[in-house]
């Protein structure tokens, strides 16, 4: 009989994971159960549509339904997975009808994901707060930006809050960001770094209020605006950024472990505290290769990686997850910025002592027109002298510079040796001396 | 009494050897002697004057007057040092006029760099054999374009030659390359990387003649004209681009040891064998990180990182230089082509059996529009399934990726590693599967 894999959820995680279980096993019998409408398509370019840069919300679909019948693998859509027995090796699901049915399992693969959540604040029972994650979602902002909507508050300045604030900006909007903490993008860049790409929207006309929280929803029963910061901000479009929450109930009712991030524990297989059960993606942990320490990294390229791991072993193959350095980056209007491994910030709070490198350079030597400037903050622990975390912020090429650091921390390179590592130079690409090499010799200084 | 020190060359490698000094001894009296008229330049700017993209020669100027002065640096233009006495410790130099004077020195660097180099061709003696090399040679060749050149051939299609043809059809010139080896590039990518550039350069309307040696020089005194593949190519620039050979002459004379590579031999503090005399730059030989044997790695990268070792040691310093992987980059029209380690058929030269993992993709996700191709070929030894060598061509992010993979086999990375390895992505800067991450997955499977 072939084996039957499960896979509740059917994005990123779901998807690679279901791939792989096919290239693994051919005959396996692969189904995706997804209570959305629509499968396989890229969250991360929903503000990309909204901001204008990509045509339309359709060519998110990365996977069409010609891949899951070419890959054969089962689809099911607005179907609800309710519950999982995991001693009878079956999840109950439940079709839009309200139809319930048990689909057994020798392998479960928890894709689940992770949904946005609204902190209880004063009237969030209102109708209108605008959530941001699904297509749907995307959609119904763009409709009101059709509509005429002038004015926008994202609340929160988290990555999908900025990107969602340039979006609505480069759409025309008067947008206001709303952050409690005292910086924006406070887990992906220290606050000196922060300052500048909070200088860089404000200037493109973006209001950003940070160190204050929204205190209050405003409007009857419908919201038209949010109190903060001793003022009433009203506006036509008010999203809710605050981030998200891994979906485990589902797991946690079925008695699977949560780990201290509140995210899917497993193993280096991607397995549960239930044999045969794994996790993937935006639900899961994952271990940081810096601090070795759980940590819930909810990143599109950490979920692909995990699912892969999930998909080979769920079939009977062997893979294993090394862990993750958070490598992450965006594009906000002209400026790029790119994170790898820990803030400044958050080494301090693993209780790591560090020593830090900073440099200003240019992607280009002074004499070739056209450089952008870029900004390369390195951190490295002192006793290790190795580099723990990586912070650039430039006009182009800050990528595969973080690829570049990633896969030095992945090799434990120290700042010593970085600051002596051989790089590629030509007048039109780059400098001589190589930004991150200069970052490097900083650091290196105050080691010495 | 302050430390003297003497360095002969006065471009990459001479500048910054005395950078490097004058950090580590802020009294030592510091001399750099160049034959040449203007010092501190950029050599690998010229093409790109050439082709329009910088403005103007002057701007390849890195180090002005004022920054000999700034650093206490005596620079001596026009000035020929004639000889070398490691035994006194002193050089003889000649001024324009002839006359000459000994400097004393207590440590010496030889920063003498390469020449440009015409093979025993028939007719090689004519006059109008245009070098291509310093700032007078190129702007030699502007000339000639703004007097009305209309036909060019260039011989040899190593990165000078192709990035001097570039630069000439870029200027209108109708471009020949002419070529023995039965490919261009031929030290930087195997063929069948190479092919995908020259069909793009013949694309462009370069023509370009491969397997063909440049058989005699035409024309009565002055040459008009080549043969090469069975015919005559007239043509009002004839530009040589076959290669450089190491000024060694100075060295050799003054019996300091050249290595097999026909470079000065030094040790891991770029000493030559004579105490207190170092070497650095194009007349240098390195260690290739790869093969562990010597090797003639004649990049602006490596002159700067190897003169910041001999500078810092030749002020009494201490500091080692590791060896080179020759990563090297370089754009030609809208392609970006770079290379780190070995190519295939040097790997294969040198003994060691490889895998090769080859990928096509782009270089960002299929629904972002303006991604471009990006092709990727790494090599890796079969036993340690370590990179050892990588060669990329695309549209835009090749720079940072030949140093991500520099990186990586600095520190020994197996394809293994890499095809586990944490990427970042975002829709408008990245695929979601990292291509380099792709090509040791395709590598990783032929290893299975």
């Amino acid at each position: 009989m072939p084996r039957r894999i499960a896979i509740v959820g059917a994005h990123a995680a779901g998807v690679d994971a279901a791939a792989a279980a096919r290239k693994t096993d051919r005959t396996a019998e692969i189904t995706l159960i997804t209570r959305q409408k629509q499968a396989g398509y890229s969250p991360c370019g929903i503000p990309f549509v909204l901001g204008g840069h990509i045509p339309s919300f359709d060519r998110l679909v990365v996977f069409s339904q010609s891949y899951f019948r070419m890959m054969k693998l089962n689809l099911m859509l607005e179907t609800t997975v309710t519950s999982i027995n995991t001693k009878d090796k079956t999840v109950r699901i439940q079709d839009q009808t309200g139809k319930q049915e048990l689909l057994q399992y020798d392998s479960l693969i928890i894709a689940t994901g992770a949904n946005p959540f609204i902190p209880p604040i004063k009237g969030r029972e209102k109708q209108g707060i605008q959530l941001f994650r699904t297509i749907e979602d995307g959609k119904k902002i763009d409709k009101a930006i059709k509509n005429g909507a002038k004015k926008a508050v994202v609340m929160g300045a988290g990555l999908i809050g900025i990107e969602t604030a340039v979006a609505l900006q480069e759409r025309g909007l008067k947008t206001t960001v709303v952050e409690l903490l005292p910086q924006i993008l406070p887990t992906m860049l220290d606050g000196n770094m922060a300052k500048d790409v909070q200088e860089m929207l404000e200037q493109k006309g973006i209001n950003i209020m940070i160190s204050n929280g929204v205190e209050e929803f405003l409007g009857a029963d419908r919201v038209t605006g949010i109190f903060a910061g001793g003022q009433q901000i009203s506006a036509d479009l008010i999203i809710a950024a605050f981030g998200v929450k891994a979906n485990t109930e589902l797991a946690k009712n079925a008695g699977i472990a949560i780990g201290e991030t509140r995210g899917i524990k497993t193993n280096m297989r991607m397995e549960t505290n239930v044999e045969g059960v794994y996790a993937a993606g935006d639900c899961a942990e994952s271990i940081n290769m810096v601090t070795q320490r759980p940590t819930l990294c909810q990143l599109g390229t950490t979920a692909v990686r995990q699912a892969k791991v999930a998909g080979i072993n769920a079939a009977g193959g062997y893979a294993i997850f090394h862990g993750v350095l958070g490598s992450s980056v965006t594009k906000l209007f002209d400026m790029e910025i790119g994170v790898t491994g820990l803030t400044e910030f958050f080494a301090r709070k693993a209780g790591l002592e560090i020593v830090v490198g900073k440099i200003n350079s240019k992607t280009r030597p002074e004499y070739y027109p056209g450089g952008l400037d870029i900004k390369i903050k390195i951190v490295a622990e002192k006793e290790s002298q190795k580099i723990i975390g990586v912070q650039i912020i430039g006009g182009e090429q800050v990528t595969q510079r973080i690829n570049a650091l990633s896969f030095a921390m992945q090799k434990q390179m120290t700042v010593r040796e970085l600051a002596k590592a051989d790089t590629a130079y030509a007048p039109p690409l780059n400098e001589t001396w190589e930004p991150m090499v200069l970052a490097a010799e900083m650091a290196l200084r105050k080691l010495r």
